[in-house]
């Protein structure tokens, strides 16, 4: 992963996409949100959601999935180029998280991330903190899903 | 579940509670969000979470399947009593998602909700908006997560 330094406002990542099939919907919804459009198709096309749908939480789990998943890719990579690997710290949470559109079955929704702001630590100098707008996007083109993350990111010279 | 009219701010309403074993926390991790720390106790104690911790997704994903669990008790209960049953819309986000201490193995979360704000919508009067705060405190009473939700309740009597 890179260091806080090697970040700029607008850098965007392609994380991956992933096909959300009706049994990996049902099988989420199943452990963790039983609602009906969730776990039946028949039930799906009687909801305001036209289809059966995947739970929004979810999509928030694949698309981690997937940024976690490159990010250990690039991280391999650089280590292979015997470069420094940067460790990011945990994030403290999100915000305005928005399910914009349904997620059907069979619908390949690809997720990237995008850096939008980004800025120095005065408590904690060998950290820095971005904001990366994470989003999904359907196979037709269209935003389907957003939310905007906090990071932190080691300085390479704290200070600096 | 209950009609818009049926809410007011500050009602509060406990969901239910969930301990976060080491096996769920590292089947959810392996899933999802497949960094160390969330499958490997020792690589946990190493880390700032000073032990092996819950995905954050895994929380909310918990905290989704407590609310939808025990608004289906609630809806099961008032239509055994004959009273009619809101069904509710589907939520299309939230904000301030924090993760504010980590959760660890053999932590036991409880879940709750509180309205915060109600309001009629205008374009669809059939709809009333609500925002709740929806919370899990740990077995020492700390607040470890927390997020402002939006859900859409039908009103009992539109525009009355």
């Amino acid at each position: 992963m890179p260091f806080f330094e090697d970040i700029a406002v607008g850098m965007r990542r392609e994380v991956g996409s992933f096909t959300f099939t009706a049994e990996t919907i049902k099988k989420f919804a199943a452990q963790f949100d039983p609602q009906r459009f969730h776990l039946d198709e028949e039930e799906g096309r009687k909801s305001l959601f036209g289809g059966l749908a995947a739970s929004g939480w979810h999509i928030g789990s694949v698309c981690m999935k997937l940024m976690v998943t490159d990010g250990q890719r690039l991280a391999r990579e650089a280590a292979a180029r015997g470069e420094p690997v940067a460790v990011w710290g945990p994030s403290p949470g999100f915000r305005e998280l928005r399910w914009i559109k349904p997620v059907l079955a069979g619908d390949t929704i690809s997720f990237a991330s995008e850096i939008e702001s980004l800025r120095t630590s005065e408590s904690r100098p060998e950290w820095g903190i971005l904001q990366a707008r994470n989003t999904g996007t359907n196979q037709r083109g269209e935003l389907v899903f957003s939310f905007l993350a906090t990071g932190f990111v080691p300085r390479r010279s704290p200070g600096g």
